[in-house]
């Protein structure tokens, strides 16, 4: 595996600026974060035994560092609870099958890279792919962990030119220029995958993601013969990179995790709104439907078709995905379970409703709890 | 035109007993929320001069009898601003444009029964649909004003059958049991418009609704020409019939009022629904879909073309109608506008999303505030 890897410290863009803003805390751990997690933990895993002598413990370790270092059961269990508590999530029905990779000793730009790409390689499984979450050093009192730019480990380039249009992801515009800047040079095509930018200690480091790490689906339809032909297609994995684990009051700002794709967020929207590859036209055109006005509904049409194609392409190279109507109904059973347990299942109406079809699922008619609750995936910017 | 009006004073259903929780205020209006309004009528219409003489009018008013009355022109401006303060419309660009017609005398059954009767008749106005409102008497201290039991003045009939099947639409099986209860007999097919249902001093009052005010589009599909042979129709106008207009304090808990239809409301609930009429299995069958799996998108497949129909069959009978892609435009447009004119426009985007692709109108790609605001139409039952 060959590292390319560039490091600039003259470097001064948006995200370089964004990332200074970040600093690890200075201040400690808040005891009373870590003491509700503390009793949580215990609480939902009575083999643990009693909280009050590990609260002990955590106390002094905050008295004297600022902070405190989970067990490996604890670091298990808060990255699971965060994805249970992720209000935006429909595919929380499996969140105690998450693997949790435990990577706390690894805090430099490379031994972070390398460590993504295994967690594509062990997260892809040929396809039959598993929930995973690889956990890097926590922020400490005044050491900031490392942070990864790319939003996922897999991102398509966008390039924007003179004229203003964009080759490839138009949500990666930014993405594409940085690692630009940082020396990497992408083919052009519509389909680049970018390279890895972890920043440590302020300096980030562009690293390529090896082939073979990289599983694609190219896009084809059952009946549509000429679909292949468009050249689509979007990778296996999708994993959220640019999060921030928080577990009782310890920050980890670099924990890649993924699940997989429900179908929609392909098909209904990375290659479909209008901001990102706005393929509609193109298959409403191939499919030779009226696009003289909006009530032919064409847009529809060629927005479930192109759904079929996702579903379909996925399905027949054996790679996991799931459709939302089965993953709707997925989440109604979570729900249950959360309740028969006595827990509230915070969740976000207007991101629970997949964008296609909406009120076909039945997550469409009810309403929820969208409160804030942790351990939490949070948005890493937010502080 | 034939009264078939029934009074029935031992009428004892869950409706009545709701009804009679519902009783016209006993303590007077509240002048702080008067004073609002009559602020904001006279702000946003300067032709009208100053408020102060008006509001020490409307003081006195209140000071005497408890209440107040509106002039017809606070009238009118109210039953807008309460349509442009309705989160959950998607339609509110025409405002402006709504029809008041001022019905406040109208107290009895069978004048309410006769306005509304009339009120079809001119917001149908032979498919060129006309946004409308009739206001009938508001709630004066100790006389709770008339209510109709309808939820819009044409509703289909509801037949729960032994075996719990239900022929109709099933969102109205407890009216069409109260209709029956008040000696109306429907025909029993799937699309038996029933009666009005007028309360008035706490007594019921049924009333057939003249055919010819009832128009209705029959579907049909622009290439399926099997599709008409399912015998598919729906109702040209929605009137809802079962909120309070609340202006200044006033209650007016029988105002019906209408726009026009977003074919999705049809198309995507009121058809498409499983608990309604239940028919993407039907139009999938029809379609010859693969309905082995959810992954197939059938119910998708289905959902898109029974939107298809709904739209081509107004347009064809020159019913007034709009797809949801023009409506999420228009209603950006109105957005815009109301910034303009430097007033929050409130907005619920579970509401404002249509229920069919999402994603693919304006409307998704952002959040709104949501805020109450008065005037406004209310839930009649919530006090």
């Amino acid at each position: 595996m060959k590292c390319v890897a560039v490091v600039l410290t003259w470097f001064r863009s948006k995200k370089v600026t964004e990332a200074v803003l970040e600093p690890g805390r200075e201040e400690g751990v808040d005891k009373g974060e870590a003491e509700d997690f503390i009793r949580l933990y215990h609480a939902e895993n009575p083999a643990a035994g009693p909280a009050k002598p590990r609260l002990r413990e955590v106390f002094a370790e905050i008295s004297q560092t600022g902070t405190y270092t989970h067990t490996p059961g604890e670091l298990a269990f808060g990255a699971q609870v965060a994805w249970r508590n992720s209000s935006r999530c429909i595919g929380r029905l499996y969140w105690k099958s998450l693997r949790v990779r435990d990577r706390r000793h690894v805090d430099t730009a490379d031994g972070v890279a390398e460590e993504c790409i295994e967690h594509l390689r062990v997260a892809t499984n040929k396809g039959k792919i598993r929930p995973t979450i690889t956990v890097f050093a926590p922020d400490r009192p005044g050491q900031p962990a490392p942070v990864i730019w790319n939003d996922q480990l897999i991102r398509y380039a966008g390039y924007r030119r003179p004229d203003g249009r964009v080759i490839g992801d138009p949500a990666n515009v930014e993405l594409t220029a940085s690692a630009r800047r940082l020396g990497w040079r992408g083919k052009g095509t519509r389909f680049d995958v970018l390279p890895l930018v972890v920043e440590a200690k302020g300096v980030p480091t562009m690293r390529r993601l090896p082939r073979e790490v990289v599983l694609e689906v190219f896009l084809r339809h059952p009946t549509l013969p000429w679909f292949a032909e468009l050249g689509l297609r979007w990778h296996a994995v999708p994993v959220i990179s640019n999060m921030c684990l928080e577990i009782g009051g310890i920050r980890y700002p670099c924990a890649p995790f993924n699940g997989w794709y429900m179908g929609t967020e392909i098909g209904a929207r990375n290659l479909a709104d209008a901001d990102r590859y706005d393929q509609l036209p193109v298959v409403a055109r191939g499919m030779g439907l009226d696009m003289s006005h909006d009530r032919t509904l064409w847009r529809d049409q060629a927005l479930v078709e192109l759904n079929v194609a996702v579903l379909h392409s996925f399905a027949e190279d054996n790679v996991t995905i799931t459709d939302h109507h089965t993953e709707a109904r997925r989440f109604m059973t979570h729900l249950e379970k959360e309740e028969r347990n006595g827990r509230v299942c915070p969740a976000d109406w207007s991101w629970i409703v997949p964008p296609l079809s909406g009120a076909t699922t039945p997550v469409f008619h009810r309403y929820y709890d969208d409160v804030e609750m942790t351990p939490a995936f949070t948005r890493r910017r937010r502080e």
